[in-house]
């Protein structure tokens, strides 16, 4: 989480917006053409920017000193690997990149590349295996409402208990200015996302599917709210429909955005302890809610705690104690917004204008004050607060006051 | 808990019988004048020798060094110390030790004092506070039952959740050859010593009265079991009431006997706590088990995890994982018994030859072929069990195969 806020000067990043959309067109096919997360397209791009990556990949050849690069690193890390059929598979799905970039503006889907200033830097920290971009539904702003921002993870065959705990964890978290990220699923991640949402808060559900497709399809009134008050993410393209090994690639993906990872209830072998094996390889807090040592579905999380592996959390106030409290550079609550006022955008601006400094305005009164539709000042006070501009009293919102 | 095992060679213990059994009345009219854990007469009596404490305590007249010394201490840890009131009080409260011992054995009582072989080493941990002497009530041998022991302490006012987890708890410890000791009151207390009782293992109810007497008077019945089965512990002379701070100096005692201390419910400020901190002082075990987060009874033992006080265990066997594995001394899991065979009393040796080296008898069974009643042969195989000769299977008791 270093590099949170660090500003992004990579060689490959081309100055003028004629080469950048090439290059988000670029990516869009990749993404369709190799599997998430693969390492070998991964050193590929950084060896050679996505352009040439492509081009390497369409034509189904890589250029001989990465094939004697993966070779080398197949061999010491004793993996077997079929580079020419993994290329050729690569060549076989081209499709046309700018098709693809149209077909998603024209669903209202975009794409969000490294080197935007939507893009979370922290997924930097997945090295070869970040994602090569992330298609986004929903109007808030990625990077601003994962700043301050916690993944809620656990069982799909939760308990009540458990429900209720993601629940009450989602909207304290939601009520002190913290988004929350989950996976979109039955069980915990769906009771995290309500929580939020019930406390005006921002949420990102990070699918294992296209950022279009509803699964579980029970959860598409839910989805639906998630994109007005938060975001769909996906590094599939839109589509496409999850499977078993995405699940866990997509894992990664959650624990890298938040600032620290909550397990609520997890069987012994439950994928939330995949997601939490992520966070910790990844420095990010890992924390665990306890349950009854006579619930199967507490079993994971017990043993998380008692191999030191994750913090025992029990309420909203005793997660942010500890997600709050990284470093000087990550906590803005005692420095103030993390972001400049000038990097917000025109309706974002006139929502922070329309926040009281003292007492606190309904986000109803406050979208009346702005000049905008009640949906749109819910997704910017999320985004305010998670920057650090605003924050949620009993009176409702108001300027976060600079210690 | 270096000093298990160790011997006994104070030399304040004299050689033969007559005055050790002069020392003992010493003790016990010491243990009726001062309160328990009364650190000033500690010092009086490791200065000293009990007999000469005694003689000071009936005069009311400490002898010039013990005041210096006392007045010096109490200054540098700036405690008001009113000592000629204390030493008056003392005074006030002489009664005739021989009578006192002869009062206790007509009852069926018998006080062990240090030095004697049944007494537990381990108390010398306390230090200046350690208990005078012990009252006891009950067939077993209370160093042979404290040797694998764990102390299971928590709320009087328990959920259905916290005494189920007590009562499995202590059955599963006592299955595996372990002694319970808890505090004998309502609640947690309770339903860990009936669940070794159920398991046919030893169990210690530490009192914050007098042996003899019944508090909580509903548990007259349970303590009638744990005479027979185990033992009924207290450093307050017989017919003593409890009184609130009794309870409080009562639980040094628990943590003290046992390896480890495992709270299973308490609630943020609850008298459990108290033990706990004991345990923690003495560098014994300290455990808790997790609970739901909804549940204000657990609220304790989650901070205690929380906190890195308390490792989270949730079963008997995680309990044995962590006390069992102390130092090669204290490991007799893996070095076969801590007592020579010679240790062993007539009855006991008996009981210990009754037991089949494979498949294995039920308690019965084994009393029949040692010619003891059903009693004896329970309390027997408590101890071989908790000192490391014999061990339960699902099958019944076999002898401990050494490895």
């Amino acid at each position: 989480m270093g590099n949170l806020g660090r500003d992004e000067c990579r060689p490959d990043v081309p100055e003028d917006a004629g080469a950048r959309e090439e290059e988000r067109a670029a990516r869009a096919a990749i993404m369709r053409m190799a599997e998430a997360g693969d390492p070998v397209m991964g050193r590929l791009i950084a060896a050679h920017g996505p352009r040439e990556a492509l081009e390497q990949a369409r034509l189904g050849r890589l250029d001989p000193e990465s094939a004697r690069r993966e070779a080398e690193l197949a061999l010491t890390s004793r993996r077997r690997l079929d580079l020419a059929r993994l290329v050729a598979g690569w060549a076989a799905r081209y499709t046309d990149p700018e098709a693809l970039v149209a077909a998603g503006r024209e669903r209202g889907a975009r794409l969000v590349i490294p080197g935007d200033a939507e893009w979370p830097t922290q997924l930097d920290d997945l090295g070869d295996r970040r994602p090569f971009g992330l298609w986004l539904e929903g109007r808030a702003n990625l990077r601003f409402i994962c700043l301050r921002s916690v993944a809620i993870v656990g069982a799909r065959a939760a308990t009540a208990y458990g429900t209720t705990v993601a629940s009450d964890l989602g909207s304290g978290l939601g009520e002190r200015g913290w988004s929350v990220i989950s996976g979109g699923a039955y069980g915990i991640d769906g009771a995290a996302h309500r929580g939020a949402l019930a406390a005006g808060a921002a949420t990102v559900a990070v699918l294992a599917c296209g950022a279009d497709v509803c699964y579980p399809t029970a959860h598409e009134e839910l989805f639906g709210v998630v994109r007005s008050q938060g975001l769909m993410v996906s590094e599939w393209p839109l589509g496409v429909h999850p499977t078993r090994p995405r699940f866990l690639v997509r894992n990664r993906v959650i624990a890298a955005l938040a600032r620290g990872t909550v397990v609520v209830e997890a069987a012994a072998r439950s994928g939330a302890l995949n997601t939490a094996g992520h966070a910790a390889d990844l420095n990010r807090h890992l924390m665990a809610v306890p349950g009854p040592v006579t619930s199967e579905t507490s079993v994971g999380c017990h043993a998380l705690i008692r191999e030191g592996k994750a913090v025992c959390v029990t309420s909203a106030a005793e997660v942010i104690e500890l997600v709050g409290s990284i470093g000087a550079d990550l906590a803005p609550r005692a420095r103030g917004p993390v972001l400049p006022r000038d990097a917000l955008g025109e309706e974002t601006r006139r929502v922070l204008e329309a926040v009281p400094a003292r007492g606190g305005s309904g986000p109803a009164a406050v979208a009346v004050a702005a000049g905008v539709d009640l949906t749109t000042a819910l997704a910017c006070l999320g985004g305010l607060a998670a920057a650090g501009f605003v924050e949620q009293s009993d009176r409702g919102w108001r300027l976060r006051r600079s210690r």
